[in-house]
């Protein structure tokens, strides 16, 4: 099954468009699961079960498992295999390198770790990012905008009358030959999301920002969703996983999972 | 130690500026390696042997571990501890998150790998390069102009006049107050090359493309190292890795060294 069919199915048998991201930090874990042998795991595991009935995905990024070498490497393996077949896993990479470089960071990411959609970097430009193209029932999502303050710095610098951010954007609508792109575009900047939205309505956006980065909902989802409402990712990491660090983290965790996705659907179209 | 004065003892003490990627793929191995308990260990182990006495540095592209998931990441790892402790390990990363993904990030290139440098990504702006400019005696090689054809996606854009990889290059000086910044620069630009060492003359240039890639050695040399014919590190992985695919592949390894740096050398201002 293709991405976008896996991620409409989803989100409308749950209806939702929250996606869960995975940013599990050990440091940040509820105390009583450090006895476990695999506490992010662990950690997880029980995320995932409190959570899996409300979301339309789940997005680790891998920077949080990196940090602890191979047993962070297992960590996200195991929970890759554990969330549900029908809910699409978009692994948070941010990587780009040159082709036959890139070509092996496709096969980790889609093949060793069966990832449904990857987010990758734009910077080095197309061949830096076909060896995921080739891979047509999977989800590429560049970065376009990010929700970050250093975004000002290069994104936002006006090449021939327009930000660079909508130069990736052209080129990305021109490398979607198999219908397998996506952008992701931060919760941090509404205004820009509409044209973004009216630049590419047939894309899947991924929308990190909301939650502790601060994004307009209301906004968002205005802005970000395609004409039916749908094809928007709106992702919150840490306002879910830390909304307890106590025993109750799981029911604290679904309950801000279910708030955030009811606020979602009350300004979407429907 | 600073990292470019470690740079520059191995450099002048090898009297090199030649770098060997460690890109090793398991696909191209000698077949009898494959019955080593880690071949991935055994063959860097090997390469490193043949050629450390050549090098003034090792650069180790993370996707050809990651490929290999757990298992990848511990041969590397045993690959960074393998490495004489005078000689810098560049890990090739090429990484960009927001700030508390990038200090994750940092942390396992830095700390957990022991890398003395990592290569990352400008496009997400200055607060995703921060946490790795904060450990002062390591160095941060932020991609500038690479080596491949999707340079020309993005790279060469005009902004405000100047290509968009200068507006990096002034970015990076702005950004480096701790002297722990470098450039990458692709070798197959060599005319570029050297308005970006006009530009930065006191930067360490990584320099890949040359050999596999193609790159003119002679203007590379002319061009990339500085006023007293250093702080150039020219990056060779394929030519030197496979130079052999039988017994003799370290030998093999070691004779291109020997011929790159000689060649280099023949060009370099004394």
């Amino acid at each position: 099954m293709r991405f976008v069919e896996k991620l409409l199915n989803i989100s409308r048998k749950h209806h939702s468009l929250v996606c869960v991201g995975l940013d599990t930090d050990r440091e940040r874990l509820p105390p009583h699961l450090l006895e476990e042998s695999d506490p992010i795991f662990a950690f997880n595991q029980k995320i995932i079960d409190a959570t899996s009935d409300l979301v339309c995905a789940y997005k680790p990024n891998l920077a949080f498992y990196e940090a602890y070498g191979s047993e962070g490497w297992n960590a996200l393996k195991k929970t890759c295999e554990y969330i549900p077949e029908t809910i699409p896993i978009i692994l948070d990479a941010k990587r780009g390198d040159i082709g036959n470089t890139a070509k092996l960071y496709a096969r980790a990411l889609f093949e060793k770790l069966k990832g449904d959609a990857v987010t990758v970097n734009p910077y080095m430009g197309k061949d830096a990012l076909l060896p995921f193209l080739e891979y047509e029932d999977r989800c590429t999502f560049v970065l376009c905008l990010t929700s970050n303050q250093g975004a000002l710095d290069f994104q936002l610098s006006q090449v021939d009358g327009r930000p660079l951010y909508e130069m990736v954007i052209e080129k990305v609508l021109s490398w979607n030959q198999k219908n397998n792109c996506g952008l992701v575009v931060g919760a941090t900047f509404p205004e820009r999301l509409k044209r973004i939205r009216g630049m590419a309505p047939f894309l899947p956006l991924l929308i990190p920002g909301v939650g502790a980065q601060g994004g307009d909902i209301a906004s968002v989802v205005k802005f970000g969703t395609d004409k039916n409402g749908e094809l928007a990712i709106i992702n919150s990491s840490r306002s879910i996983l830390y909304a307890s660090s106590e025993k109750d983290f799981a029911q604290a965790a679904r309950n801000q999972t279910v708030k955030l996705r009811d606020l979602i659907n009350l300004y979407r179209k429907r």
